[in-house]
């Protein structure tokens, strides 16, 4: 049996096997309580032509992007302290200097705002340029956000819009006529694709939106790998269904007009969002707290993981899946 | 400037521009301290035909070797607890799964006596195979060992012995005429290059070995680069000169009678021993309480990092200094 055979989810159903029982099923990993705090672990890796190239990222665009993933990964999980990362960087020994400074500079950019640093990590040469990112993160116990923690009724709120990343992607790889786009919205998407940032406002947002008495539960994930994907993977975690109001898709209005524009805000990927599942009351008072949150849908009662648009009751076309590796 | 042209060190010279002051100077990270300990972190890659070699390592033994390394790390931190690791997997997608099963089953032997799991990870395709790991460990409030924390008159420890993996490596790459060396060495050579055991037991025989009364303060780091390349960066760290006594090298005594013998103590590197600097009194309770180590010469007052035999005065040949890559 060969890796491109198996597809990465069956290869990492297959690593799991030798980690704790649920310990692969979050975004990051959650360490034991020190004094009314967890650590938060995750390690991310990307790998030249497969995650990113020179065509469409300069190294210190990329440098933003391998940290803004990763913390990405750290709010998902409800965050809210970043102590930093570690890196593994591998090159071949013809890449200039240039372009590992620029990536290191992107990297700390990134990290600066959020008060975190590069802690440490190592190098090596190789066939290809990877990175290969360790997050570390804290979380003040009990308000961790858990994929498996959403229930039927909750609202589903995503913390801001989806496809512009995307969008930004065509744009630079002129997959798309740049007439059709305005020099704006084209801004903003190429920033979108370039400097994504990770929602940690939106985990402070929801800690100071919570109505007094409501415990805390919160399911949510962020949104990498895409909008329905993330809605998927809560519902599916959570044994729920869950119903998306189409005319509520958190996407850009000049972008819906664009064919692609739906396609691209449900499967585009890599907007980094948080796409949260809450009791109704605290959805109500987040949206208020979070400027640009909205909420596009809710979990219900039916098959786990099946999604569907709540105007006809079809489901989502699956479209939009994560994108798998070593096929 | 390209890779090749700065090298290793360089690189992470400038690399460690990236990080907060003294950031890189050590094995691992200490994160903040958290009710009596502190989080240690350590990151390592590992990359096939830089690494490791299917030619002479089985992936099982790879996994193994790849977790003790970075425990290893942990334990030249001062390290008494470990609470796993994280792991990056990039392979292309023509590897088997057998090849994949037999690292993380290693991985998982050689965590399983410390108690410690696969925390998470990810994976990806790539034009090569290489592993990428990132351990976390413990240790207590003002117990960690750190390189610069030698001072002129302490006994140097070695944990073990020294220049064994490099003889199994050789006899795995008939270097070296097998019959040679006895069955018994090389069944144990063989062994200390493909399941070698990070000392974490030498760090627990500090603690019950520390003179009532004395503060603690360890220099030290483990000889992953080998012996002399440990005992300089401790010299060099810690802003001391060093003597090494011949008559005490830490080698097997069949090893030394070999024409490579002492060149692999000094410089075989992949030993995963504990090179140590302490007060007289503690280096004599440690070689009490801990079998198989040896004082192997002292710190002394002299240039920063110059290492000289204790016999002859003489500095030691340049010989073994650590492995270069991207050259």
């Amino acid at each position: 049996m060969r890796l491109r055979d198996l597809g990465e989810w069956e290869l990492l159903r297959r690593l799991a096997a030798y980690a704790p029982a649920g310990q692969f099923n979050d975004d990051a990993t959650l360490l034991e309580e020190r004094s009314g705090q967890q650590m938060v672990v995750n390690t991310d890796v990307l790998v030249e032509g497969v995650h990113f190239s020179d065509a469409t990222i300069r190294p210190r665009d990329l440098g933003w992007r391998a940290a803004a993933a990763n913390l990405s990964d750290l709010a998902a999980m409800g965050c809210t302290g970043v102590a930093g990362i570690t890196v593994a960087l591998v090159a071949p020994g013809d890449t200039t200097w240039n372009w590992v400074e620029g990536v290191y500079a992107g990297l700390r950019d990134a990290l600066e705002p959020h008060g975190a640093v590069i802690l440490g990590g190592d190098c090596s040469s190789g066939a290809e340029r990877l990175l290969s990112i360790t997050a570390l993160g804290r979380v003040a116990n009990g308000t961790a956000i858990r994929r498996g923690d959403g229930a039927p009724g909750d609202w589903l709120v995503s913390s801001g819009p989806h496809g512009l990343s995307r969008l930004g992607l065509a744009l630079l790889l002129d997959e798309l006529d740049a007439a059709q786009v305005s020099p704006a919205l084209q801004e903003r998407a190429i920033r979108a694709h370039r400097r994504p940032v990770p929602r940690l406002d939106a985990v402070a947002a929801l800690h100071s939106s919570r109505p007094s008495g409501l415990p805390w539960r919160v399911g949510g994930t962020d949104s990498s790998d895409g909008l329905a994907a993330a809605v998927g993977a809560i519902a599916a975690t959570s044994g729920c269904g869950a119903l998306l109001e189409r005319s509520q898709l958190p996407i850009d209005p000049e972008l819906a007009q664009l064919e692609p524009g739906e396609r691209w805000c449900l499967g585009g990927g890599e907007d980094f969002e948080l796409v949260l599942a809450l009791p109704p009351s605290w959805a109500e008072a987040l949206l208020k707290a979070l400027p640009g949150a909205r909420c596009i849908g809710s979990l219900v009662e039916a098959e786990p993981g099946l999604v569907c648009w709540q105007e006809s009751g079809e489901p989502l076309a699956a479209a939009a899946h994560g994108f798998s590796h070593f096929r």
